[in-house]
């Protein structure tokens, strides 16, 4: 992963302030530049949304988060930035005014991204001095959580310039898709227009209202696009006949004048008062506010479902959550509690009260006795070798209550081992405050999985939990360990 | 719910075969003709995915499944049924022929739904004797898991059918979505029309092969479609001004040509040729087989996403869980341990060996203490008053390995209880054999949520409890309770 970049973004509407978040979120440093007045203000807005739910994404901590300024002018924002998005509002000549300005200031090495929905980068690079370092990178809204990012080279743009740029991205976590040949509009673009322009004549034509469109897609093919988009939905929806035959059987109904293809409906007063009114039936009862959070927490929750498979953008996640974790560094000092676990507490985690629920305190210490038996060599190699640690017996003393978003942490203690046995105590604890939350007790034993039966660790694992026991055995007992239920005190 | 109902299913493909799995799972008898010497192959393939994905969609067990039989002529399936649901192939000659034999055979008052993707109710009508019984009922690949059906009424169909209809479907967990008015398409497959031949153009100019499309879509707007549709997404991405600022702000840009409008790619034998090698160099490293179990395990992530944040799809799921388990019947007597929770074990509640994770059994424990609380009158609306039950220490006993798909059962018992405190023991049992699979020991303790201090119960709360405990004081003390970790036998 590149280190820490200084990114310059120019304009900080809803998809600026996205990428605000996005890379300030990840550990990069930002100066903005927004004429707007309430740009500060804004900007707080889509902040406050990005760090509420962005890290609920990984189970391990993000990077500390990068520096936020608010230039005075483009010049000082571009000044020294190794990369400027531009995201200001869809009209070319602004767009080309900005890139003149750009220039002027800028780092002659510096990359121009540029957000436009629409144009072709050939047509942003007219009249550029540096036209080899201008491409689209066009993101999707909420920038700071969903992956793809178009990025549209130009006829001057090198490949030198794609390269970093896709590096760049690859480090906040985003999905560089790399389009072939520049088109107006791009990919994604062109399938929301189709979309978006037979629906309006559904509503037009009085056939369905905006819920019911809605309904439509997300009580059916939204929930498969989500994982596999349009060819591998058909590809299964085919059957072992194959691709090739899936189109010939169901290609002729394009033919046929399903859709409203040639026209585009007239956007009247009356079509656009209609389309806002059952907008306002359907969704009014939320604020935009609360519907940004609603998304926002459906996002998580999706994406959180597709990590569990390792499918889609989950891999993506997975991936990206595997460097975040490898960042920890140095091993562990043996001789003292090992503190194996960080996280935030994902909105998901949390009940009715708001309180991260029970089961949840289990799934930190059994992630801690994972993260303990990866470092004594009994991870996942060791398993697929047939043998594994299972828990036999689990204590849990609850302390103090947890809320969705707070940081904690968890160590793991030795208590005692044989060949056989592994006696362990968890605690978890504040990462502000550092006050213990709730601690936890474990037998486990080793088995060969074929037989189901326990039997002696292997030499090498054996040795490293018995040099681990050994350091920690002077260490005083936890006061809970050794507990019933009920025990009073 | 309507009671078991007998149900005719015309056509055993991939959709016949789906509905036979989804009213089968809900618990309704179904008859099945399909021709075809390998349809009862066929639908035990389907109805193999559907047992092994759709109990992962409920945290309660589904209804005693239905009976289906294979009936050997048209006639002896729609005999006696009281819907009828034909999914034979897309052509008006050959449904208007099923129809006229569905006349002949059965009851007069029997409903006919059609799961044409393409036709008008109106045209299957024409040339019926009873055409006010016949609607559109279009369901969506893997029909057992997407809860959408496009419910469409023809000129002559009644609206008892259509209402009829709606809790038929209803009652198997579906959205019926009526149309208002009959179009080619109707809904749904006019917007994936209009991305699917956008789509084959991308294709066919060679500016993006079908992965590269299918990611445009999974790694960015399938994410958000999954929850919100089209016209809710774009209401968040348009902010505070509103709806129609928005499509005033888009509109203008149907009017150029991002799109692909009046022209259809001509299928050449090159072109179908070239989508179905990218096809298989991007998904043919799975078979059909194995990318239907990818997407159902991801369709149930997904869908249980959703769940947690009672949102669409999800939100309609949990609406059929609460009758679901409304279904239960009887309080428990108060004399025995209670069986208060019996469910199957969804497949993301398992680990890389295929067992359930330790953190779920505590989830088990958990919900089996939500179930006791709500039969003694602290359940959701005592919580929202102000006072409810915490956990303050737990102690689990792991006895035997659960499996995904597993039917499991928990018990609670009362040890011990005061106006603050309750002491209780849950068990784990198999669904199958009884055994005794896990045991959980609980103190729970009274508090008032605003100060988080312990505090007495409410009085009819604690009458019902002490009652509780009175009964079952003379059940003998469980082997486990009163363990600490690491006791020996």
């Amino acid at each position: 992963m590149p280190g820490r970049e200084r990114i310059a973004c120019i304009g900080g509407g809803v998809i600026g302030g996205g990428w605000v978040a996005r890379f300030l979120l990840h550990g990069h440093d930002v100066a903005l530049f927004d004429p707007a007045p309430d740009a500060e203000r804004k900007i707080g807005e889509v902040l406050e949304n990005a760090r509420r739910s962005l890290p609920g994404l990984y189970d391990v901590p993000l990077s500390p988060e990068g520096r936020l300024t608010f230039a005075g002018t483009l010049a000082e924002a571009v000044s020294g930035a190794a990369f400027i998005q531009e995201s200001v509002p869809e009209r070319l000549d602004l767009k080309r005014q900005v890139y003149r300005d750009i220039e002027a200031h800028a780092d002659a090495e510096a990359v121009i991204g540029s957000s436009t929905s629409g144009f072709k980068p050939s047509d942003l690079q007219d009249g550029m001095v540096h036209p080899q370092r201008l491409l689209v990178t066009h993101p999707f809204n909420p920038v700071y959580l969903l992956p793809l990012v178009e990025v549209v080279p130009g006829a001057a743009t090198t490949s030198d310039v794609v390269e970093q740029t896709e590096r760049l991205l690859d480090s906040v976590g985003m999905k560089p898709l790399v389009v072939r040949r520049e088109i107006d509009a791009h990919i994604a673009d062109r399938l929301l227009e189709a979309v978006w322009r037979e629906s309006l004549w559904l509503v037009n034509d009085g056939i369905a209202t905006t819920r019911e469109i809605d309904d439509a897609i997300r009580y059916g093919f939204g929930l498969r696009w989500a994982q596999m988009g349009l060819f591998e939905t058909y590809r299964v929806a085919g059957g072992e006949a194959g691709m090739a035959h899936f189109i010939t059987q169901f290609g002729p109904a394009l033919q046929w004048p399903w859709t409203r293809l040639t026209d585009v409906p007239e956007l009247t007063d009356e079509l656009v008062g209609r389309i806002a009114d059952q907008s306002d039936a359907q969704s009014g009862a939320y604020s935009i506010r609360e519907l940004e959070r609603i998304r926002d927490d459906n996002l998580v929750g999706i994406l959180a479902a597709l990590k569990a498979t390792d499918w889609g953008a989950g891999e993506l996640l997975n991936r990206q959550q595997a460097r975040l974790a490898g960042q920890g560094g140095a091993a562990p000092e043996f001789d003292r509690p090992l503190r194996l676990l960080e996280r935030p507490v994902p909105p998901s985690w949390v009940d009715y009260n708001g309180h991260m629920t029970e089961h949840r305190y289990l799934q930190v210490f059994g992630d801690t006795a994972d993260a303990l038996l990866a470092l004594i060599g009994a991870g996942g190699e060791y398993v697929a070798g047939g043998h594994s640690y299972y828990t036999a017996e689990t204590h849990i003393v609850y302390r103090a209550e947890i809320k969705g978003g707070d940081r904690i942490y968890a160590t793991c203690q030795v208590l005692k081992c044989d060949e056989k046995r592994l006696h362990i105590f968890h605690r978890i604890h504040d990462g502000e405050s550092d006050a213990l939350l709730a601690s936890g007790e474990q037998i486990l034993l080793h088995v060969d999985a074929a037989s189901g039966k326990t039997c002696p660790a292997a030499p090498d694992v054996k040795e490293t939990l018995f040099r681990l026991a050994a350091a920690q055995a002077d260490l005083p007992r936890p006061e809970d360990a050794g507990r019933h239920v009920g025990k009073r005190g």
